[in-house]
């Protein structure tokens, strides 16, 4: 066991004893441990501040773009959404302690699934200092205790709102182990996090591609993430053309580098208007990569290459076919697609249901821009992440995702025959 | 890629191939399918019992011990009972299409999150062949593709089994990749089975805790199993002394090899009558090993060493301490327990509840013999296994457990502003 290794062994061992501790707080303690929280973020504003001048003037000796350098900065107002955000998930209903289900056996005896928290979660995240608020205000909500990994270059302002969630979380009486933060910033503290399984049960990486992928591919720990959004919208032979195009405009273009943009449009054969379709994409300043149906519809599209239907651009670029029908269409799906965002556009319901029942995706929506896939937009509340796995959680995680269950059976004395 | 490592990839592609052609099959037409199986494995009677009768010879030439050929044999009653078995789990309702929730949001979306399978099972089990026909109608009830690796001693069996199975799925137009069986003995297969994420979902091993602990150590896909049962049962001060002898008695007694037979007794150093519970287990033939407050009570009581309360005895054993309180007795569970079943026994609700909260097992129970730790006992019909991990199924796991979810978004040519 190196260093490393060491450090988050006892790290784990802390959180652990932490969650145990959390276990017996009540909902209202939790949301009073944020609330207060919240207040110690805002009374330390000059000492978070300072901190983050300082990972400032590190970054632009250490040549930051200007990009990033904005997602690491806190103002005064920064601040302040920071602390209101956590507040905000202080206000949120809490999802432990709710019962599933409940049955009750021939025997007398009552059985019931209850909500209860997950245990230890890891955040491993990059840049946005404001995530060390978030994810610990999300985790806490929901009974877990967190451990944070945030990225090298805001670590100063990291520790000073670790800092000061601490305090606010301690005036409570609730464990202070509850939000522990990594303190170095060696590469090799992130390998140890990946391989604490029976330690930490969860595994939440918040970042670029490489990050997911270093994590999904090193992970012994389950993790929750997504690596592409390579979503679809298919255009139906009855799709409506004026929410066609509105829904692939918008789809493509309202924001063209978030995981929920589409990537790929696929046309029926049958589908009267194409024409008009490629044409408001590329008025709409995006990029047409077509095959030879779609190439002929516009001068002013490209060819696509085969790489093309396996790249998430998140750019305004989007990548078009022509197919016979909705099982071409899901074949295509199957093939290419990431188990994100897919969405066919059609007035007849008996296809949408088609397709709603066969495709593979997290999220599958009808007549709608795949850019709602987002927790705010399904009503969850603060998000923790958008989740491609299959297993425990799928689509937008919130605090419900953040939680597993217990059977809980009641008797009066039951014995088993 | 070695050649188990290519023999898996293929079959795990087919096995997504057909997971996707279930995916749009009805309930009826995956009941029908589980009904012609049954059929089929009746009216294979003489081919099956040949088969088994192969793995019976090789069996007694190989020095297989009575207690495992009888595990292994198949007769005639035994085939119609894995038929009906069958059929009872065609008869289960598909948790397929179950909408577990739905919102409608202030812009006309709708939300629901929908049943769906999980995807591609594997599982990897020893001895019984009955598990090939079990586990492969739970898998298909609920939509999944299966591929099954059973033991070497039962090749023969499970062979004979599978095509029957196969061929009555394959009447009714399912897809009969939907249930693949590895064809070859070799152990590497499992090691190959172990790594193929991306193509297996997850994987449930069923059998001895060499298997289990081997599957959770090598595999790369998510497992769902549960190593141990080391079960404990909290007699509180308050605990009505019948009831606790009567509970006490059963959950070791009833039946010690079981998962959810009781390893550890702890006695609230209040409650009043500890000596009878002694007595009461030592008179029904259990060995009681006690720290030295037990083994005042009873001059028949051996001395517990420290690892007997780490150890899962399946047998008539006992281990028993006496503790200081509710907090002790946690805190005795948190530190030996396996978070499979944790009972306690007190007429005090609140107390009851305390412990309910704070206990982190798949399974608490009050008032109740932890011998009801199973499936059938919870209502579920048939069970897959027992899970002690936290994600995804814990407890008793049945067809529910074998599904995820998917976001179904519903709208009328929404788009985001």
């Amino acid at each position: 066991m190196n260093e490393h290794e060491k450090n988050m062994t006892e790290m784990g061992q802390r959180a652990r004893a932490a969650f145990s501790q959390l276990s017996a707080a009540t909902s209202e303690q939790k949301a009073m441990a944020l609330t207060a929280a919240a207040s110690q973020l805002r009374e330390s504003q000059s000492e978070i501040l300072a901190a983050n001048a300082k990972d400032m003037d590190n970054g632009r000796t250490n040549g930051l773009s200007d990009a990033m350098l904005d997602r690491l900065m806190i103002d005064a107002q920064r601040l302040d959404a920071i602390a209101s955000a956590v507040e905000q998930v202080a206000a949120l209903p809490d999802p432990v302690g709710v019962i599933i289900d409940r049955t009750e056996r021939p025997n007398g005896l009552i059985m019931e699934r209850v909500r209860v928290p997950l245990g230890v979660i890891g955040i491993i995240y990059e840049s946005r200092p404001n995530v060390t608020a978030d994810a610990a205000a999300l985790a806490l909500r929901s009974g877990n205790a967190v451990i944070l990994r945030g990225g090298s270059e805001a670590i100063e302002s990291n520790r000073a709102i670790h800092k000061a969630m601490v305090a606010g979380v301690a005036t409570v009486g609730l464990p202070e182990h509850a939000i522990q933060l990594v303190q170095t910033t060696d590469r090799s503290a992130v390998g140890a996090m990946l391989k604490a399984s029976g330690l930490i049960d969860i595994i939440i990486p918040r970042g670029g591609k490489s990050l997911v992928a270093r994590v999904q591919e090193e992970a012994r720990v389950p993790v929750l993430a997504h690596l592409d959004g390579i979503n679809h919208t298919y255009i139906g032979k009855a799709a409506d053309p004026a929410k066609a195009e509105a829904i692939a405009v918008n789809a493509k273009m309202r924001r063209t580098g978030v995981c929920g943009a589409m990537e790929t449009l696929l046309i029926d054969q049958d589908y009267p208007a194409p024409g008009p379709l490629i044409r408001a994409l590329i008025e709409a300043g995006c990029e047409v990569r077509g095959d030879d149906a779609i190439m002929e519809l516009d001068p002013r599209t490209v060819s696509a290459e085969m790489e093309d239907w396996d790249t998430e651009y998140l750019a305004p670029i989007v990548s078009v076919r022509m197919v016979g029908g909705v099982d071409e269409a899901l074949a295509h799906i199957a093939e290419h697609g990431s188990h994100h965002t897919d969405v066919v556009v059609t007035e007849d319901e008996a296809l949408a249901n088609q397709f709603i029942q066969r495709a593979d995706s997290a999220i599958v929506m009808w007549n709608a821009s795949s850019q709602f896939a987002d927790g705010g937009e399904f009503g969850l509340g603060a998000e923790i992440g958008i989740s491609t796995g299959r297993l425990h959680a799928r689509g937008p995680v919130a605090l419900e995702g953040l939680t597993t269950y217990k059977w809980v059976v009641r008797g009066t004395g039951q014995v088993r025959p």
